[in-house]
């Protein structure tokens, strides 16, 4: 294709590498940028940068400096940090009117306690910031939500110590992922939670399987991916039995090598395509 | 005025109780939320909502919390994102053009060290995330950059581990504080740093006295803001001798005590006034 | 009594203002040091220092330092090292013999869940270092186990992340508390937790009274502080059905108010008596 | 031998592995335990124990947990807890009569302003805890030690947060470290800092040579040893114009690969033979 990309990371993951092996098949140039060791911005001529730093602030200040020299970013800083932010991200899906879990927002210990008790157990609790399931407890109890809120003032972070606390969706330990890239849902999938454990996250052990969807979900993935102006997201949607699809979340330096795997989608190829067709518009 | 405001805040500064006074004398009705001891978003109906928390975090989430409602804040979760991350404030002036000093951006401790190496001494080292100079360091020699580099590892917090590295601009240790509400400049002022410290913040024993603005200062001003689509915000200026005024910081969430004090600026009133008379639109 | 007392703190709480005034009635002279004001050691001359930081790190600095200089301290560094240490302390009864709660060390979160499986539920998690049932857990079930784990890693500091772990010793929220100064044992209170927690420290709202000690709690209250080589300690006990009176901990600056309230006992002005009579001799 | 050792680990470092192969050539068995897997105590038979995590406070809790049991343990807590706190370690050197930099204890950065002013410049500022250089800094000026003390604030650890200030030794970056085991000096190396670097630590790139002590040193070397009551420790000295050998650190879980490339001393096989004859006693 005759173009050239800059990758943006802290980690090479096999994501990142299926990135570039794609890049080397379509014929694009790839240069690597270790955000760890170079200073931002770096005179990279290119025609488009994929950020990609495991850290959400490594992505999100890369983003941002790489686009401050105008740069076309995938995805710039405005969809990393309105999706990792997750009261950032509750509030622009509620604005919008896509329905998500009932959430309460908690910015102190004291906080969490009255909102835990006003909505009832058993409840989730989310730490504004992290990936992985990081963090996110199953409640049953006031007495465990004490116990959240006394360990959590402990992090001493105001990234941990503010909580995104929910009502429980009852779906038996599964979600879905949708990936989409520049407006087009390229597949989902369905993941289920290992065995003793509640959260369906790939990284604790959950397991994939595809998944078709139907016209609701794939209007709706489309739909919630939009307010976060990102070129290449991840929705996940849990499914109540009443209420139908609720947007769980969205990821703007989505992982996909197990979704690969699970539905068979060459995520990583139509990305760089995407990409290029795009920045040569 | 029949209206009424929601004041959000964590801790009741002078500025707070000054907002609550202006709107006492101009007939506003103020119900007081603080955040840190009620989940949000709270029931509250209002005109709109003064978002006031000392601390970053919790302005921001506050203000993506009662914004989900449909509430007009002030200012809104993206302005206090925007102006509160120094890389994305840096980013984002740059991409306008607005004149700031030469920078890098340094996200990790190694990156730290070859940014100093490229740019010399002295400069001035800032941590993304902080107010009042917290950590800012003027570094005179590279023995000093590794003193900072190890330091801020141990920091263990995203929030401080990334780096504005910057030129250090010789101003005597003064820099000059611009508020604007609503599109209009109110008034100006000078800092300078205490005897035996480079900063000029107040909290770090600067001194301030009133600063008429040029027309290049009041047009820069306002124009340094706009991107920042902020309401209410104080932009600080560097005056370099060569190039002229450089922006140094934006504020989302501007303390103004010291500012009232110095220009005589009824700055409590002016943004009641000016707050429900947007709202009232 | 013509003698004269350093008091070493951080924070003046009733307790030293208590000591100043007993040491006023027997004219006995004080010189207060603020260990976070005055570098150490300083130049103090004086028959003994009392040791009263509530920062345990800071209690353990001062003491060492003013004993580097020869000067008899109330406690020594070895006192507040081996008190303030969960695993030292339990280590150290468990060597003497004296009876303690069955207790396993785990010095990563791997290693606590590895623990509560072995040990069964209900269990009792504690930090290393903390004090007033600071992160202690009543923990019910794996479930609950994991999320304690997994919160107590993001502290991020090698003091919380080494947990004690122990069986839940059903005393229906009570524990026995008693002071012992110079080998004596001044006194014993009850505490009761509050309702709604099963924690019986004051700090968390429980209430005291008074309680008369048996032949066997005086004799256990004596031989538990003794490897602690303190002068003024307290220990205190739980009762278990079965096996009569445990260890659950000894402080090595410990609280007095709540004691004084309760007991009746001049904890204070004893203390100040005794570490004179024992400095003179 | 006939004999069985323990070796409680977390990282097996080359030292773990020469101590692992030593012990087989001398027909000594050996039983991992890795601390951060194994809940402690464990059911180890062995004749006794050697402490080996790189955290220190792993080793300290390791050495306490097995110790507890009756093990013979190699360092024991008190070593380990004596030597790696380094306030306690001058206090306790300071007491013996050893001699040692000139040090102040600062417990805040207030109070470490203040040490440093009255010290004068350059001086030596180390956390109370940390190997391997970890951010001891050499400050030259009043306006660095401001950077170092509001720095060391937010560690927000205890650990980090208390200050030794000590006079700077000018010795060209050398220091000179003896391995003592069992009351005898196996050797001693003298180390130099690299290039660009004043702190001789090997992990920051240090050189090591064999060095031959004179009587002044062997001496002193066990007499520093002494107190802090270790089978196996090493002791750095500074050599001072003016007053000759300072100790500057005392280590309880000492590494020794560069010290054995440098001296030709094996020193594993002589700590497992020295272990072995005295448990066998």
């Amino acid at each position: 294709m005759g173009a050239s990309l800059v990758l943006a990371y802290d980690v090479l993951r096999p994501e990142e590498k299926l990135i570039c092996k794609a890049a080397e098949r379509l014929g694009v140039k790839v240069q690597l940028i270790n955000v760890t060791e170079t200073p931002l911005p770096c005179d990279c001529r290119c025609d488009a940068a994929v950020i990609r730093p495991v850290s959400m602030f490594r992505a999100l200040h890369a983003a941002a400096a790489l686009w401050s020299e105008g740069v076309v970013v995938v995805n710039d800083w405005y969809t990393i940090m309105t999706s990792g932010d997750k009261v950032l991200a509750y509030a622009i899906l509620r604005r919008e009117g896509v329905p998500v879990p009932r959430s309460l927002y908690a910015l102190s210990s004291r906080s969490l306690l009255k909102a835990a008790s006003s909505m009832g157990f058993p409840l989730v609790d989310k730490p504004a910031y992290g990936s992985w399931g990081r963090l996110v407890s199953l409640i049953e109890s006031y007495e465990v939500a004490k116990i959240v809120a006394e360990h959590r003032e402990w992090t001493k972070s105001p990234l941990l110590q503010h909580h995104v606390v929910q009502e429980f969706i009852e779906c038996g330990g599964t979600d879905i992922r949708c990936i989409i890239a520049f407006g087009e849902l390229l597949g989902c999938m369905r993941r289920k939670a290992a065995a003793g454990e509640w959260r369906s996250n790939l990284a604790l052990g959950g397991s994939a399987e595809p998944y078709k969807p139907d016209a609701e979900l794939a209007e709706l993935a489309i739909r919630a991916s939009k307010p976060f102006r990102g070129f290449f997201v991840s929705v996940d949607f849990l499914h109540d039995r009443r209420r139908g699809y609720l947007v769980n979340e969205v990821n703007g330096v989505p992982e996909f090598k197990g979704f690969i795997k699970a539905t068979g989608v060459d995520v990583a190829e139509a990305l760089v395509r995407k990409i290029i067709e795009y920045a040569k518009k």
